[in-house]
């Protein structure tokens, strides 16, 4: 048995690799429960963000977990998501109070209790974290309960393009470090950026760039304005220019968002492949540099984007598929930033999920005692493997 | 086997009812991996909250997370503890990043794989939430890698007296409507701020009372102080004197962590229980206010103090155990309590755990199905039942 939500998953999690049944989930579509004042609504798998914010239009609330696609919410929280909002407001995980789920043997569970929504709770195990991430191999995750935030009073959005990726890393490591609260802090590297120029018809030019996002008040926005700008100039950025109106702001992260097919225009009819790795902050200078040069001897297009904040980016690969050396080359290349990012102490998956595609990785990331670990777990909940097989573990 | 720490715990989590080994495992006080560039650091159960702290003195980080004892950091991940910052940086859960665990057949696991430390990563099931908050009932955590914050630039905690609790609980509501990100946000009902004031010596009046405390920037806190002193009026309450200097706020939560001490104050000779509901806040002045009615017609003396921004609050309840009868109403009264923020969609436990005093309204609070799936997990990774029998399940 097999969910779907929206199908925009990166890992092959919906592909039926065992045959069997999928159940498209996308018309159950309420949104229901919506409590202005505990900042919380519940959304069946069929609503996805974009629905969710348009729905919560002129409430003064929004959710603010944006992968790239429209995805459906459930589908988020099954996959364990999250984006370029994540360094200020996280990921799906602290952002899901309960989950209404079907498990394989039929019956209904509410991972927190049935209409429970608590802030916080220590009432035995978590299961709603478990559930969360677990990729449609635990259950049908049929209704999510998502913690909504208070919109920014003041918003500002700007552009700044440094001498190398190093400088815009070191940048972003200086951000954190001075804890300015920043909301999206992204890299793109000079290969994107020229792409996302192109293709979303900015002005940017050809060199590592970041994306900033600053949400406060009025007045505690300006602040954090004057700390990003004396650290960009100090890593030799150029002066941000703040757009603080709405549309302007919206074009820079249409523009972001389009960052995949502004790489697959880099080679038309090719296909994409994305990795994923996530490394502590300190060691993302090194681990970005070494990638960069892994790229240009691989021989390989895979222009660079991140949510850097996180220590979290991806190289999107565009290759022939039909190229039977260019495939292996870009397998190989996924596979040594994969390990790559494991010695750094870090994950092979910040934000995509395991799927078909990571299994592989996953048991050196985890080690044997985890994945027995988590394989104990699957064979409780779901004793007859009949959820999304050949997934994850 | 039993996991011991520091034996601080609420609901006899350490407790050997059915006999066993207790292991104490305070002497691997071990403090290790600490990363300035990363926030992070990796502790042994032998070390304490305020132990890292001072460790942590001079680096401008700290470890937020604060329940009233001097606990020790594996065993607040045990319980799933948080305290009055939560409100801000969180519970034990989104500030713990791994866990070395000694699982019951001797093996050792590292929830999020060995020696990764990334700040997020779609890895598999979320084993390091799942090791939170289990109270030593799938095994022994021996190393905890925690996530550590900036000091705030600048503070400033205050007072302000209400006239009334539900004044006190509107006014907070507000608080966070209003986005003011507020670090500290305490109750004290009239009777818990006299005992406070009498045990610490300070000078509250007896009425419903907030400790506030705020974190930001210099200019940051300016704005976020007028904005809580215009709420704080509106609710009728006492302008508040902001205490900038680390003494004297030193002294204010000093006397709030004393609050256990000072209810049993009130009655000399007597017993203390605490209470552990939190509710959604919308919920909370209903279900405060007529907690204080039962209160009263309980005939308790059981003073209220709560993290009142998380919808979490206590009542001290100070009986004579060898008074039977009263003994039975504090029983039936923290029973009635439970069920009531079950009631209005919260848990029995928002921060002390389940151990042996909540097993009963666990079972309300979850329903059949989160119990038997607790049950499968505890019964996969446990499966002689070796770990701390007679607890949460």
């Amino acid at each position: 048995m097999v969910p779907f939500g929206t199908g925009t998953g990166l890992e092959g999690g919906v592909n039926a690799v065992q045959g069997g049944v999928c159940f498209d989930l996308s018309r159950m579509a309420a949104i229901s429960e919506l409590s202005l004042e505990d900042f919380s609504v519940a959304v069946e798998p069929g609503v996805t963000r974009k629905a969710l914010n348009s729905h919560l239009r002129g409430t003064g609330l929004w959710f603010p977990v944006d992968p790239g696609a429209d995805a459906s919410l459930c589908g988020m929280a099954a996959t364990g998501a999250s984006g370029t909002n994540a360094v200020r407001y996280g990921t799906m995980r602290p952002n899901v109070l309960n989950l209404r789920v079907v498990l394989p043997d039929g019956s209904l569970l509410h991972t927190a209790g049935p209409g429970r929504q608590a802030r916080k709770s220590a009432a035995g195990y978590d299961l709603t974290s478990l559930f969360v991430g677990s990729e449609g191999t635990l259950g049908f995750l049929t209704q999510a309960t998502l913690r909504l935030h208070p919109l920014p009073e003041a918003v500002a959005a700007a552009v700044c393009s440094f001498p190398s990726v190093q400088a815009a890393v070191a940048c972003t490591v200086q951000v954190l470090q001075a804890a300015v609260p920043v909301a999206r802090i992204e890299l793109l590297d000079e290969v994107m950026a020229g792409a996302c120029s192109r293709y979303s018809r900015l002005e940017l030019p050809e060199a590592a760039t970041l994306f900033l996002e600053l949400h406060g008040s009025q007045q505690g926005l300006a602040e954090q304005q004057q700390q990003a700008e004396e650290l960009v100039r100090l890593h030799g950025g150029s002066i941000p220019a703040w757009a603080r109106a709405q549309e302007e702001r919206e074009q820079l992260w249409s523009a972001r968002h389009s960052a995949w097919f502004a790489a697959l225009a880099l080679r038309p009819g090719c296909q994409g492949y994305s990795t994923d790795v996530c490394v502590p902050i300190s060691r993302l200078p090194g681990v970005v540099v070494e990638t960069q040069r892994d790229l240009r001897d691989s021989g390989l297009t895979g222009p660079m984007v991140g949510h850097v904040g996180d220590g979290n980016f991806h190289c999107i690969l565009v290759f022939r598929p039909e190229d039977t050396d260019e495939a292996q080359r870009v397998h190989d290349f996924a596979e040594r930033l994969g390990r790559r990012a494991l010695a750094a102490g870090g994950t092979c998956t910040g934000e995509h999920g395991v799927g078909l595609g990571k299994r592989a990785l996953l048991r050196e990331e985890l080690g044997p005692q985890g994945l027995d670990t988590m394989r104990r777990i699957k064979a409780a909940l779901d004793p007859h493997h009949l959820m999304n097989p050949g997934k994850v573990l």
